[in-house]
């Protein structure tokens, strides 16, 4: 669902054109994607976030492509349309499987369904857990 | 926050002491957790949650740990602290590392913060992402 | 989880009193839940709150207990613990069974999944539902 | 929004093409929707799906419109949309009127609007509601 | 995304009419909005939500712009498309500037963020919160 | 809902009591809140979320306890308990009234029904608000 101006990088304010260039070069990709070029209307956000983006989605204690399922998997249980083609993209472009994606909704479905049974049920957290 | 009745192994109607009977043989635990004693008042949803989780959350394409982390990365995100808590333990004893959690927990915040920017800036979905 | 003064009725002011008493009679009860106690922090809130509920909860082209399954199932979708608590109490009160509890719990955990698979596969409405 | 290959019946593989089959003669529908073509890319899911909706769905303790009005609850609820367009139909089709629609509508208001005052106001659960 | 029948104004029920030109006198616009036009499906609906929408967002212990930054959080943060477009147009109108938009942006997302690690870590309320 | 240990000053890491440190000296507070100390098994974690969280709650073009309100209203939304109940007292710390908080806590409400119509009513942005 569109609204709001889509800022191009020819009229991107220099430090909106500046997380631009730094996308392109880190993807690989010609231009950005209509969220960033959205996002440009506040550049200072853009580029915190941009940053932020970087740092978390490195590879770490865990590989890249887990890490954009699980970020992919927040995106579902949260709605996101936009946030779940993108990132369902990127995980792809990280070595993502078919497999692997299935394997994931289906344990988003589940989580779900667990979290609202225990909404239900009502239950107080175990000693055990408490650790 | 608890209420609603517990249900111990012992007044627990059969089909619900199945379930706990394999839910202890499956974890090697002496008994099973408040979620599933609550759970047991309706031991029809239990079983079929039960059978549904099993199925799920065996390793395929994804390993154990992993599959863990989706979980527990969609409870946090839901708000669910008893999930949380629980998916947490069992994560932990399915081999995730306590490095895996903290970038783990990062991906959801930003991912979360991320989404809401897709909220507000409203941008459509790219053609390349239609594929 | 508690925080914040729960307002008795010997201490509320004259606004949250009235409501107090109007709950009291409408629902054959001695006493409000905890949650009256702690809105009566913000009469004219209070005050609304239940006006407006008494309207949207009053038999119409549902019947009352249909009604007090709704309300209760959107609670625990949310995760509302307070709230899946006290409409639980509400629903059953008003007529609803163990069983119908049971197979609402489960719709609940569904839609929850049936949506995390909408989000993922993000199909087009179709024109047969745009009537 | 639209994203991702839709699956029509000749392409299906066979596994998603009897699920297709099922729901066509199960609703007397000439042709799924776009919802079920989308989710033919993972076929597995799809028929995990399909049939633990066919069971959750059927008339019980509850019968079939009340069903879909939770379920439709629960996913405007959730603000997915595709879900609401097509469970709304669902729902009509089962039976449910405008009248019925419009009450449950206001019902969900309600009941965010509520659940929203028990996260600010922070009460403790009742006694009387531990039972 | 579009479903449902709009319902203009010459068709409009009256009641759902007089709530259209009460909007239109408030606003200063020539025609309402789609949402409402949409809401006229159900009048007594659309009446209720248009009176309280009133009351709620006039200026008081707030100002205007204020309200309407709040109101909007909620729906960014709640993933809303539409009211995030429709209530960012209201509340320039009322005087929001884009540098306090953009600061309302980032407050969001570092709520989720916080929210979600609230969830994970599972602290209890501290006493001095419980005042 | 407590779970998982907390990390007092005394045993800490060298970063997280440098967070500490900071937190008390910002906040004029003779120790932090449980939530720091939970957050502090992660330093790297916490030390970023609190870097992140002073630059985006300082004063701005909206002032301080505007900004506290907003947190508040999302963490409201969101049904995070221990958010809310932390972020009333630094909203009242930082100015805002009880007046304030009984305003914002409507239109918080009003937000949660009115997103719920959206979602259900499903009409396209009008062409007026794509600017």
């Amino acid at each position: 669902m569109s609204y709001g101006k889509l800022i191009e990088y020819a009229e991107a304010a220099p430090e909106a054109r500046a997380v631009m260039d730094d996308i392109k070069a880190a993807r690989g990709v010609p231009d950005v994607n209509n969220a960033w070029k959205a996002m440009a209307r506040h550049p200072a956000v853009m580029r915190r976030f941009w940053e932020r983006a970087k740092a978390v989605m490195q590879p770490g204690a865990l590989d890249a492509p887990t890490k954009e399922l699980i970020y992919l998997a927040v995106s579902i249980a949260n709605g996101c349309h936009y946030c779940s083609a993108s990132h369902t993209a990127l995980a792809k472009k990280k070595g993502a499987t078919e497999e692997q994606l299935a394997e994931m909704v289906e344990i988003v479905g589940l989580a779900l369904e667990g979290n609202s049974y225990a909404s239900f049920y009502g239950q107080d957290i175990d000693e055990a857990l408490k650790g």
